[in-house]
């Protein structure tokens, strides 16, 4: 942790600043009319807040900096924009003017449905094929993916097309078998804070989109980015999926402020997934457009071509002919604020 | 209340059904592997949920229709188009195909900056002037406004600029002279179940800005509709603000998803304040987007000439500038959308 | 406003100081490695934080000191104890080593009911009798209360039993009223930042039970005692009754952990109120099992002879007995952390 | 799945019990004034709510039996009693009447620290020995456990003082060898819904603390249990340890309604962890308190000799004498409620 901080409290005394010092640490100290005051700073790892909260006297820690830094806005200024190569020819770019729109099936089903939708979304302007082989399931119960059978069909119908392939990666066990298939690592939010498969994940050189956990505050969403970053991948695309709040009109709450508090936070892209957070199709394409107007980097959307045999998620999965719909919507408003899809 | 409930119980009886039925409902029961149903179908009032939960052998009370009626999209098919007389000439409206732009500073501060301000935000595009003249302050030693005086400021401006006026109301006993001053009452998040007042605005014929309450259920919102409406008062404006939630980056989550679906739910048409929610100006123009992009009838944010100056949440207020450069990109999504704001 | 703040920026400059003296507040600056701080001391009022976070520069505003006065620990070293006359002799205590508990029916809603309700709350140990006369409720075709009429029932039984009375004011204008008939008022969840109310309240002699907001912080609760006490109502008695949050089992989340966050920041007397939390009677009693164990004061619960025909909240209602055999839990726990209850 | 549902529509017609038929659900219509209702019963596996909520004219699928099975009181009607081997001899029970204190420091930091911890904790009255070697760090910079060497250390401190030992295991990798050298398995709120996890630590014959994640619903908790039930372990202990809400005063509110929740819902034991609830020392006697008061099955705290040098939130471990005197009070209100400690 390389940190900053001001601790408070009215019974600070010199000595702590001596004690804080001996540790290697720079402390300043201001006694004021009501508190006194002790600012610290220190190196990375050095200064650990909980540490300062346990000394006598210490009221308050307040941080004065962030704690995460590859991820900050701070240490890269411009936009990031990673760019992701299609299997036959030819890239795909998210950040900076470019957005991104990540569509497929929930679940990798069979085959023949994976090519066929995979042509759909790509017709509809999709750039990048989604699917799932590996599924978190609240019930042990409900249908947990084909595995590596999926995978196939999924980088089969990726080639196809020429799109890239993202699918979700649950278990330290699978990255490997993952990567040797797709071409982007999703992490759900369920694993935002798996911290193993994070470290894993960061050992390859594979795009990850990092969704943010449903209970999980920006700055903790941005330290679990800085887990991947720390071993040396910067290809980070954040992901935006609806929080848990009183509200229960629908499955979660989308928190569209997250997207323009990340951009002045970190330059990482950030993108929006209203399929998950509306959880009904009918909320979904309200949902895309109020990310991309918020400034988001793309989006990732559920599509099926019959919801109502979908193996899950099928009442938030849109019919290809909405999607197409809604991406021209997209467009539009993507150019209002001077950015542009990829074709 | 009108209503009707599905009953479930492990235990229910025959005898149940006729103790529904002797209070003048229609019940139905249907013995199931597991559990045993009684369907009851009431007129208004008639029927309580919490008295069928008291009912022996109940264990769960599922409603099958709204508790509310007149904000109902049921009761009325059609989005309701609000039409507010301007102080001189014609009118502006909203819901439908209308979109509204409300605009002005936090508070009343003095008679110049009033006018200075209602004429600069017209320019920039609002058509609605708002200003606080009793306002609702966390800390008692904060400035409460400046009243009656403060109405004849606002009354003024919005003559001079044929602007219709809104204000906030905080207290039964100033229904009567916010009436005699301004064209809108708005009701504050903190009153949204202030059932006294909302009988009060309800039995006036002006319109009235419902904000949402920080912790309002979107159902609790519409039931506090349902009680201006149900005064004979049909002029009623949804405002969402943001809601509180684990995320504290911004000071409330403006819940963009409560847009689509009031959309669903009712008829009455719904507007964002992103300044609230924010509570920073860096991050109002991209909520005020989101919400247009989602679908919302129109926005309401703070604007002041000298925000470290304000009196009142000068943070979250844009300059005159910032503002005219907003709605120009609100025109442009309105647009996408078939839409158009007021001019 | 009192306070005393940091101001955090990394282009704070010196002429910000020499700004912020002009405005006759001490700074001090102090410029570290990555950031300079400004601390900022200022008599009440004059300092308000949100106009330091409009200095250009200033990316945090952090308080150093609550921003309530009277309501603090600091102001008051030692518990309040809040004496409430009896109608016919003696007194009943809150705060310190004294539990108070307070009972009796949701609504008042007959003569007699209130009369035998009475007699039997209070001969299972509660020492305050409760109940409604102007009810708020969701839905406003739902029961609203007796008015007046209640009031003088409520009244009689207490005067019979030689209990105090509570019960709930929501209008400004039923104060004088409420104030004639009753010994204690109670602001209810729904108007704790009914601000004009507060000082109504505040302005009479008689105790103030407060309850928390279901979204209220309990630095906003302390803000909302602060009203009361600032107009030298110094009676304040607050009560946790439930918040929202994510989970759905209970109508709230009772947060007992407010209780000893209270007791450490306030000397003013904090009960819990399991029965509003719960909505459900099956968990009134480990809730306010749970409540004196953390330290509370006592409880608020409702009861009811016939909870299946209750006009209001039947299903949270415990009948005498169960209240009984719950008074005797009580006792004991009090007892393990030297406390007691009136008798 | 297993389940049984109501599915509730205007729209639905005959036609759509019979395709709800052909999937050989069991079907039974019932038309309402205002609605039409289709009871629909099925075996396990086969009733997918998604897919119920994806027929068209479904506008409700409404629940009525839970979605976990083993889990459920009604499967398993008395409390489950759960039986822990100690090293040496004799054993250490949780639920029914018995509860249960797990003492120890946040992480195992070294091997005399964890030893003289045991003894002291021991000697306080807790009969199950914690610690972490394996820790899950919102910081990739942060200390992240002693790994393997700190299990050595635990295991021998648990010999030498006849105490089980508990560690948390986060990764799928690790469950091998956490399982030579511990007792019990952790399962932290981050990884609540790590379904492999569950799977793996489900299929070993140890008993698994299953930690509440900060956002998931009472109901997807004992989901997460059902599991590990559902792989033939059967020894699931529950742990609520706090949730995200909006009130920030401490690191999580402490959810104790989710205590009486549970034991209606599971016959599982159910305990409280205080310390990481309140991250704050002072409070989390209060709240071990309310927990027991509420009805929990015990408590797991964190003890540290010097918190102030702690390697891992010092801030909220207790002093052993601290901690020494908490547990006088938790088997004084144990007794009230007819429970008692292990010895």
């Amino acid at each position: 942790m390389h940190g900053s901080f001001h601790l408070c409290g009215k019974g600070l005394k010199l000595h702590d600043r001596r004690e804080i010092e001996s540790l290697g640490l720079q402390a300043h100290l201001s006694r004021g009319q009501f508190r006194t005051v002790i600012g610290v700073v220190g190196e990375e790892v050095k200064v650990d807040p909980e540490h300062l909260k346990a000394i006598t006297g210490v009221e308050q820690v307040l941080p004065i900096m962030k704690p995460y830094k590859l991820a900050s806005r701070e240490f890269h200024k411009d936009d990031s924009v990673i760019d992701i190569p299609c299997p036959k020819n030819g890239s795909v770019k998210v950040g900076g003017t470019h957005c991104l729109a990540i569509a497929g099936p929930c679940a990798a089903e069979e085959e023949a449905m994976v090519h066929q939708l995979a042509r759909e979304v790509k017709a509809a302007g999709a750039s990048v094929l989604r699917g799932g082989a590996y599924k978190p399931r609240t019930s042990p119960y409900s249908f947990q993916g084909h595995g590596e059978e999926a995978l196939k069909w999924l980088r089969d119908a990726g080639r196809e097309n020429n799109m890239p392939v993202i699918t979700e990666v649950m278990d330290t066990r699978h990255v490997a078998v993952i990567e040797r298939y797709t071409d982007i690592f999703q992490i759900g939010a369920r694993n935002m804070q798996n911290f193993n498969l994070l470290f894993e994940v960061g050992k390859t050189r594979k795009p990850v989109v990092l969704k943010r956990g449903m209970a999980a505050s920006i700055q903790e969403w941005l330290m679990s980015a800085e887990y991947v970053l720390s071993q040396g991948n910067r290809q980070v695309i954040l992901c935006e999926r609806g929080i848990k709040t009183f509200e229960t009109a629908l499955r979660y709450t989308l928190d569209v402020s997250s997207v323009p508090v990340v951009k002045v936070a970190s330059h990482l892209p950030v993108i929006v997934d209203p399929s998950h957070a509306a959880g009904d199709r009918q909320f979904v394409p309200a949902l895309a457009r109020a990310g991309i107007a918020a400034g988001a980097d793309g989006i990732m959307v559920e599509c099926h071509d019959c919801p109502s045999k979908a193996m899950c998620d099928g009442p938030q999965a849109l019919l290809p002919d909405t999607f197409a719909g809604l991406m021209k919507d997209l467009h539009a408003m993507a150019r209002v604020l001077g950015r542009q899809f990829n074709m």
